[in-house]
């Protein structure tokens, strides 16, 4: 028994394998699984493994769905001369939360990193192209991280995308809303002054 | 799509119900969860239903269990004069993982909460009683938590025991080994003071 039961430690190492979740906490949560009753463990279990089926990429942008085209590409009112290129889709859900964007989306599923070995031909870059060629796009808004795998990837798609006569756009880099002076660092900060605007 | 994918905000919402885990990284594990591999959330939707099905109480002491006895309790090894109770099955396990005591246990599954209605007829103190008249015990160690619950619980059970012709002991409370004196509170400091011993 030293260190805990064998289905108990099993849950704790699943858990563990996830992201925030530590040795400590993820062996708690199994200690916990098990005091619960079988039916809300059923419900947990179900909830991921059914989530997980059902959800699959939007043919067209690459954002999460459970049909064909996600609720933003099927959504007949949505501006679609827009496209806002993202990294990912939990990337498209802030960009939803904030109920100001009408146009499209295109997620990459991912960054240029040559350290890490992703090329352009790893992220969705391609499908972007196309989708720039078939449609009446005008504006593409880059959204990646303000990275440096996120700048790269911006600056790649903006050589890449303006002889096709389309507009590139980065979202602005600055100090955000509601945050301290003091505490920006300098980097924010000189682009925050590079970006300044007549008042 | 304004708020995420209903899979999704389904996972968010059921790991939103264990401990220690709030709203938002309910909603970051969720997101992680989607883009995992098919079998690695079926091993970890495996591992939580299968764990909590195997999972039981052991006849004797009432700690986590797969067959009839826990391994404490069916170990020959273990001193079975000596008797160490504790509130759950997790206490248990932090005794074990300290390699120090080779008695046995007894789970209360709760300890008495007048204020949450938990009285003595709601956790384990008859089987304990039980255990105490056929068994050739003689000592039993009370190690509930040294808060105000597991004090009483301990009075309580001291009362209770004693006119058995058992020794009843306390775990000690002072200043955690490895800690600072600074940051010690009064009442731990009081205790350390109070349980002092010679050297």
């Amino acid at each position: 028994m030293s260190e805990g039961l064998g289905p108990i430690n099993n849950i704790a190492a699943e858990l563990a394998k996830l992201p925030s979740i530590g040795r400590k906490s993820a062996q708690r949560l199994a200690y916990h699984i098990i005091s619960m009753p079988v039916e809300s463990v059923q419900a947990l279990s179900d909830a991921l493994i059914e989530g997980r089926r059902a959800v699959r990429f939007c043919q067209v942008c690459g954002n999460y769905t459970v049909g064909e085209l996600c609720s933003v590409c099927a959504d007949e009112k949505r501006d679609r001369t827009k496209i806002c290129v993202v990294r990912d889709p939990r990337d498209v859900a802030a960009m939803e939360r904030m109920h100001d964007y009408h146009g499209l989306y295109h997620v990459l599923h991912g960054v240029l990193s040559p350290m890490d070995g992703v090329g352009p031909g790893d992220i969705r870059i391609r499908e972007l192209l196309t989708r720039l060629h078939d449609q009446e796009v005008t504006e593409v808004i880059i959204a990646t991280n303000p990275d440096i795998e996120g700048e790269a990837t911006a600056a790649y798609l903006a050589r890449l995308i303006k002889p096709l006569n389309v507009r590139v756009t980065r979202i602005a880099h600055g100090v955000p809303v509601g945050s301290d002076l003091e505490y920006a660092d300098e980097v924010t900060l000189s682009k925050a002054m590079e970006g300044r605007r007549e008042l």
